[in-house]
């Protein structure tokens, strides 16, 4: 019997892979000679280098980088090296979590890490990229990323600009020719559950600033400033991405990315599952078991058990989803294809203590599940 | 298909009737057409009269009673007139919830409404007896319930002793001439999972008195009396009781049961099945449902699961529990023929919110169940 074991992270409680070591505990508890295909899963947020690095049997890379304040750091990415496949996730360079919240500045902060981690991955002879957007403090259009890359960015007196999003009001022109030649050959799949365009009301400063510490006046100044790049970049390029879908993500990086790059944006867990190959993995399966850290009406927003979901309801092999709290609305799930929703926790308790106990309660849930499997009438 | 829903109570979330009424619910999501066969359990204690009357489809009877320190009550028990049959729990006349602990005097706390309910039930018709024993306040060896039957007790002077078991100290002799006659054709099925002696280190006095308010005196002062007791009850009966298992039960309720009655003294939950007719419910059924408040190690004491599971695999049929909450060591009950363990919570949660959305959760978890056990590979 073929079981396949594709769970996000528990948040706070398990990575991915930890999550797919208790799942196969507790199916070994009730068939040991089950075969456990591990696939841990991400939606192109954090844990996706590491799913991707699992599931294609690649390395975790080192590479020196800079925050988006412009501090030195050491970044971690993912590569495989036969594929010449690199896995970013450009939190990594440009992610909130670097930064403490004081620090935060929108009207300053730079992708031109990102573009430091890409150049180091062209080094190492990477022509593929499977990029994750979540989590930037960033709001500059991915300025900095293209800047590292060679791109050169003027203000009308002909001088370089600052990095920063703020600094794109004084935008003049972009020339690309410095632009890392090894980009022509390669091509991004860019991971991003984000839709909204790079301007306006919906757009990367007035939707994302707020979250990432912009007030009101500075959501203005860099929205106006996007407008000024926006409208440069596509000079520069031929392309007027401004208003795609996507072009808003990470504040406006799915813009540089749309503009400048071979690159197909879709939703994360999609970008996951391809490069993951769940789908072939999933031929012969008998159950397929997802989770994550809570399933609710949230969850039909492209979250990674909706995604696994689809798959297999593709292939016709069932899928139960396992989750430290199933949440009012939850039942909505049934409508697309799960067999069933299980919730892990084994009796009232807070939080800490069910996020300390999660592997041995997912272990165990599994098992229960196993066991009713296991029953034949 | 055919499933028996048998949960004893949640206590301090839901009757087992209503944990009946929710597992149906759930059933019912994913098997519409399902015959569901609900037989709410207990274990002699708390919900034994409810379950039994829905079992055999008698009535709840309302009767003039009195509590341990002789204030007049209304107490319920339940009457199956075409069987002749009461359930009675003694509890509801000599419980410990009906006197507050201030006012808790063991020395004096008499079985006598106890008599009085069994005197009300013979008038009504019944000649059959289901007695749970759990929940007394008294220490008084039964002697109050014997004396509301008829029995007169006397000191070495001829008088008349008082109630309660202090005065027992005292005991000359119990002339038993006036006993309800009609107690000679009555049988009693007596539940308890107590089966400790009368007298001494394990008796009724040393093990229960501390939890119904006595200091060590107290114990010492009713051991004793209880010790006068059984010796005269003994030469009144001609059967020396007090070393039977159970005779300590109820504050030595159970001597008086052993030494006066025709009476069989069993485990609660396999008094309570036979008399719900559980085993021949159970012909035919594809699942058994049973479970209560919480599962541990402290289940394999007896408590209902237990028994339901026993009688299940006896009939071959799987069962499941479900319970609030899943407790350290309950996976020893996996050797006892449970086919699965399933906690109700659906996530983090305090006590009291997990208490009131009992049913909910019981009905969602039993629904999960179903989805699983309808998935056919």
């Amino acid at each position: 019997m073929k079981f396949v074991l594709a769970p996000d992270s528990f948040k706070e409680s398990m990575s991915a892979a930890e999550a797919v070591a208790a799942m196969e505990r507790g199916v070994r508890t009730v068939f040991p000679d089950a075969e456990c295909v591990g696939l841990p899963m991400a939606d192109g947020g954090e844990g996706t280098v590491d799913a991707l690095v699992a599931a294609r049997g690649g390395a975790l890379v080192d590479a020196a980088a800079q925050d988006a304040l412009g501090r030195s750091l050491v970044a971690r990415y993912g590569y495989v090296a036969d594929e010449r496949l690199a896995i970013i996730e450009i939190a990594a360079a440009a992610g909130i979590q670097l930064i403490d919240p004081a620090d935060r500045d929108q009207r300053i902060a730079s992708t031109f890490g990102v573009g430091r981690l890409i150049t180091d991955a062209l080094d190492r002879g990477a022509r593929r990229f499977v990029i994750g957007l979540g989590g930037s403090v960033t709001t500059d259009g991915g300025a900095g990323m293209l800047h590292a890359l060679g791109a050169q960015l003027f203000d009308a007196d002909g001088r370089d600009l600052p990095g920063g999003g703020a600094a794109l009001a004084r935008l003049a022109r972009i020339d690309l020719a410095g632009f890392d030649p090894r980009l022509l050959d390669a091509t991004f799949e860019i991971a991003s559950d984000v839709t909204n365009p790079l301007l306006g009301a919906e757009g990367a400063a007035a939707v994302f600033g707020p979250q990432k510490g912009a007030d009101d006046e500075t959501v203005r100044e860099l929205d106006a400033a996007l407008a000024v790049y926006a409208r440069v970049l596509a000079e520069a390029t031929g392309r007027d991405v401004a208003g795609l879908p996507g072009a808003g993500a990470a504040g406006g990086l799915g813009a540089a990315f749309l503009a400048c790059f071979d690159c197909r944006l879709r939703r994360g867990i999609d970008v996951v599952m391809q490069a993951a190959g769940l789908s072939a993995r999933m031929a012969g399966a008998a159950y397929v078991f997802t989770g994550e850290g809570s399933l609710d009406a949230q969850t039909l927003g492209g979250k990674t058990p909706l995604g696994v979901a689809e798959v297999a309801v593709s292939a016709d092999v069932p899928v139960i989803a396992f989750a430290g709290r199933i949440g009012d609305g939850a039942e909505a799930l049934y409508d697309h294809g799960f067999s069933a929703l299980v919730p892990i926790v084994a009796g009232v308790g807070d939080l800490p203590q069910a996020l300390r106990d999660g592997p041995k309660n997912l272990e165990r849930a599994v098992a229960t599940v196993c066991r009713l499997l296991a029953l034949r009438r």
